[in-house]
């Protein structure tokens, strides 16, 4: 595949700090560099290394007197002691969420070739910061999944046009304006907000995601839940679902537009064929028993209050001996979500893309068997699902 | 360790189905034998074979003509035949809820050392059905995790007393009533209904978990989410903890109080000693920067309606060329929380000891180590965590 | 597929004891019976499970009070109670060389894949019986890789063939016969000997193996190493290459015959290429770099004698404080690789599929992408290589 | 654990090239730095990241004309353009041997570990180049485990005494020089030459492996034989051992002498018991039953003659149109056992530090439980085996 530093610098500056006046003012240009695995701009196969080097650090904001006799309330710094038994001396180490850097470089590059392959679009945008909500939930649409413009937004958003609403990336002017005045409500406050960050992926195959202990709901729960400071996940319906009766719930199937495969992708130039049915409503959010049905894939994560902030807080010493106050330095978001959109985005491509790799071996299997015989169903070559 | 029949068939029985009027009728005594791994009631180190034997099928219920030709909505019909090109005749085969008796076996293996070693103790129980919730949102508690009373429950609740609100499994007597009215109303309808089932893991040693991909509550994320049925999963504070300014949702740190380890436990046996603190609050859920600090684990898991109902839904053929009425034959639950509740725990059980036996192999590996010179913290012999 | 208890059962029938004069006298019908995973005689892509019952057991020549006091020498007797801190007191119970009866079974159900999708063949057949060598080295042929004669056997060689040489397996008449009596010598004096068993896996597609860890002789050796009683693997010129120069070891490369696909396979019903080059000589063992190159893999696994015979042997208690004489009961080989052959087979299938699934993968994921401009080679469609 | 560049250059400087007359005259210093996990010297126990620069690289002797024509007989150029479609122009890119660079860093930092907790000691040393042999078999020693010097050549042996037989590592003046000058011929010829390497590992706690797939000799032999150049492996009595009657081979429990542990380490420190049992000879080479028993691990390594030699070889073109002749350059190795020995003795320390964590968690699991009623056998706490 062709690939050079051009496929992976754009999420890299979309997760960068620095970006607004309402995220944290440390400024990284995280250049990405590739090191190893690609000649001539072409992949070899083997292993790629990317470096991104850090320019602006202060190590000195972490390693005070306070904070090493004070474990910071609601970070990693104690449960790290616990575990390993020592600590970093500057910063969170390896709790912070700058590890989250490898995450986008690499989805970057499973993006690359999904949306190459298959036209695969992934684009995740800010549905709420605190209490303000994108889709707030009314008598008629007791959750987003049931209303009407939500799922048109699904069909319609990608990443131009969250970006259109930077600083906080959430695709409804009004919302948007004053979400970013709450987020600079509480930087002014040295206080902080959580949010949720809802995800997209759309022109996924069928197929995808294993039946058991693998689900692909299961899978994105995982990657989701891996991200610093998630505290939920919710896919299709979700917590919303629960309250709606199975017979509205249930998503009818119907037969599929003849709409061909996405255009510029290897499926649609491969000629493979889509999906004979879909469903009416996507409550589902495009996984029936862990596994893709073809539809949009949806889902929300939660992500908390960052735990540093400047404000003063009572707090214990590592040794619970005593009793102080800690004002955290160091430079942090009051809120994370606008930033977390290309973690969200590509972790998602992590799990869409080990998920393909996984049916793709099974399909390409199954392509050097003899037919059955007296069997109805026959494996078509779509590239990944088996049936026609 | 010792290990019989009897250490696992009580989850299997409050799994099973028949279990009252408003869970499926299909009848299953599923009795668990063990069938290798143990000998004269003693586990031999190598793997346990268990085995269950169905009783009460009606393959006959599955193979009509009807469900041969339509996908039933929202089940996994389609898109198994999608990912394996042929479908099973009867039932809904591996995608049947059936599968999750090995699940609840194997936990109940699990549990048993949790209990012994740590004392820790695995609660789940039922905190909504459709609208009607334990514990409803107020103006002063946004969400639970902000409330008194629910944090108060945790402390306290075990199987006993939740067994006591049979059929629904929700330990509030009020509440417990409504639900099951709810149910029963839905049954009636041959509609179904969703529901949450909160679990609470107490005892766990602070320490367990990983840093980065694998945090504990990624690990329990995966879990859930690979339950059938499951859309959600919230730890702790969850989403409504991203509507609370960080000033409050953080846990400050005091010192935890000198209680002994769990009593009858190997912790208290060996003496081990408990974390030096503990929070005030526990929006962490017991879980900071993926990793364990002692407090209390706690988590909600959104289960849909059940998609298989008895109502008449109009749906599409397989090949999509037919529209047509499908009205489910076979036996289901109108409502899963209430059976779903041992399978939340076994697999909390199982997510726990893979933690645990994680960071043992490290606690252990750091016990033949010298001490590090002009360290001031040092590992202690608490079994997993490693500082004092 | 298509899969039926005939498709497994005839190497379930290769392996069982009972066979022969010169193998054990336990006689075991080993019938195996598909459990789930199947319907109709073809799979259903969910796990298949096996049952093979227990017939002519004796577990009293196991538990009596010498073979509780006193570990076997050279069997895991000892080594299990060190790693375990209990011992079964039936048999080797885990240890027991009745497990690879699952190895056979999930071979045969791997082989019939690789056979129908490319015709792979594998062959294993009995080398040696103690020191007597079926192709013992000589000044002119120092290691049977330079020997054409052994070359010409690894191309003709199949398991009707090796299966007219019962009881030995070893395709040569007269080594054969003298390898047989050695073995009744050997039974006749309550004593054991080993052997080596050769297999050659006909037909693999090139392109198979990892290029680091897992290069594809690792997967191999790490396979029969884990088969009991197994001391050693080479591949290809193995040990005996070791003295080879280099100018004569290396595998010129030429171009390969016009030979059209195994027939009957899906790769000749797929049209699919062949590589364009093989090598005139094959020290290599069809491997070069870890991956295959298209010619037939070989390799030799060494089979120490059987741990437990009938002979009086001094030995020490389990802790050690008493020594005494140990002379085993049960029934057991005085030579195991006849019996062996089908492990070989089965334990190379499963590893030659989990690359080919592996690299199936990664080959349907290239054929997705676009063309890269400029390069002089493009992907041929070739199943799982990726040149033309 | 204490961890600074010091503990790892060692083995580095141990394997890199130019470090005598007979290894490729590629210059390269291979310091190695670390870029995390640690602080002031001590691991964090995250991560560890390490880095090492290339100096001297001349990609021109790779990129010319020929060798982007002809693949290079037995090397893995061809098989990579098979596997992956592309090929990188300079050198052998990923299938360099130079790739073991990271292997031996990573195993420093594991050996260190392995000999501060248990006194472990790994050692490898030349013992063929060639048809000379270190022990060639006579008569009476059939094989090197039956021959006492060698068995008691075993017990002694350290690094230190391999490296005064520098260049070739093999610990017998006369062998050594021969050897040596076995190497300069080829060497002077633009040939190349193949040979053994023989390893040990002692003190290693009884207890480690697994009993079926992954037996600790299966470990051993994936990892041995995923090392560029290998073509065998055996452990123990090895090829040699099928010869022996099984009355002579088995290993005869005896009561272990009352040895302490090895000195200085945290086995002594802790005052850790040993094995009960030891054997009288040591034809098993420490592993019974895929498990460890205590006595030294010892095994053999086959390395074939380096493919890329000076001399002219006749070969085809990647697409098999026309014959040629390819005379390499680059600078290369013309027998690489000298510069295996510290790359085995590396993946030995991986593999043994991995089974060790595996049973130390299952070890220290057990401390948690209470002991068994009526067993005579209750777990010791020596640190991973179980039994007293």
């Amino acid at each position: 595949m062709e690939l050079t530093e051009k496929d992976i610098q754009p999420q890299m500056t979309r997760r960068r700090p620095g970006q607004s006046a309402i995220t944290t003012p440390r400024n990284e240009k995280d250049r990405v560099m590739i090191q190893s695995g690609t000649e001539f701009g072409v992949t070899l196969g083997t292993p790629i290394g990317l470096m991104v080097m850090n320019e602006d650090q202060r190590p000195k904001d972490y390693g005070n007197q306070t904070m090493d006799l004070y474990p910071r309330p609601s970070h990693a710094d104690y449960t790290y002691a616990e575990k390993y038994g020592v600590k970093a001396s500057s910063g969170g180490g390896r709790s912070s969420a700058r590890e989250t850097i490898g995450r986008v470089a690499a989805g970057a590059v499973a993006e690359k070739y999904l949306k190459l392959a298959y036209g695969i679009e992934i684009t995740a945008f800010v549905t709420s910061v605190g209490n303000m909500h994108m889709f707030p939930p009314t008598a008629e649409h007791p959750t987003p999944s049931q209303n009407p413009e939500f799922l048109k937004l699904l069909e319609t958003i990608d990443r131009e046009t969250v970006d259109k609403f930077l600083p906080v990336r959430c695709p409804d002017e009004k919302a948007s304006e004053a979400m970013a005045d709450l987020i600079a409500e509480y930087k002014e406050r040295e206080d902080s907000i959580g949010g949720t960050v809802t995800c997209v992926i759309k022109n996924v195959p069928s197929g995808l995601g294993e039946p058991c202990f693998d689900k692909i709901e299961a899978m994105l729960a995982h990657a989701m839940l891996s991200i610093p400071a998630t505290k939920g996940f919710e896919v299709g319906s979700g917590f919303g679902g629960c309250e709606v009766p199975g017979s509205i719930h249930n998503d009818a199937f119907v037969r599929a537009p003849d709409a061909p495969a996405a255009p510029d992708s290897g499926a649609a130039r491969n000629g493979l064929p889509r999906p004979k049915l879909t469903t009416k409503t996507n409550n589902s959010g495009g996984i029936q028993g862990g596994i893709t049905n073809g539809a949009p894939i949806y889902f929300r994560v939660a992500f908390k209050p960052p735990a540093t902030i400047g404000q003063a807080q009572t707090t214990a010493t590592y040794d619970g001996d005593k009793e102080g106050i800690l004002a955290a330095k160091g430079r942090h978001d009051p809120c994370v979500v606008p930033r977390a959109v290309p973690i969200v985005e590509a972790m998602s491509a992590l799990v869409v893309i080990d998920a393909l790799l996984q049916q793709m071996g099974r399909h390409e299997a199954l392509r050097q068997l003899p037919s059955l015989k007296n069997r109805t169903m026959q494996p078509s070559d779509n590239g990944v699902s088996m049936t026609q």
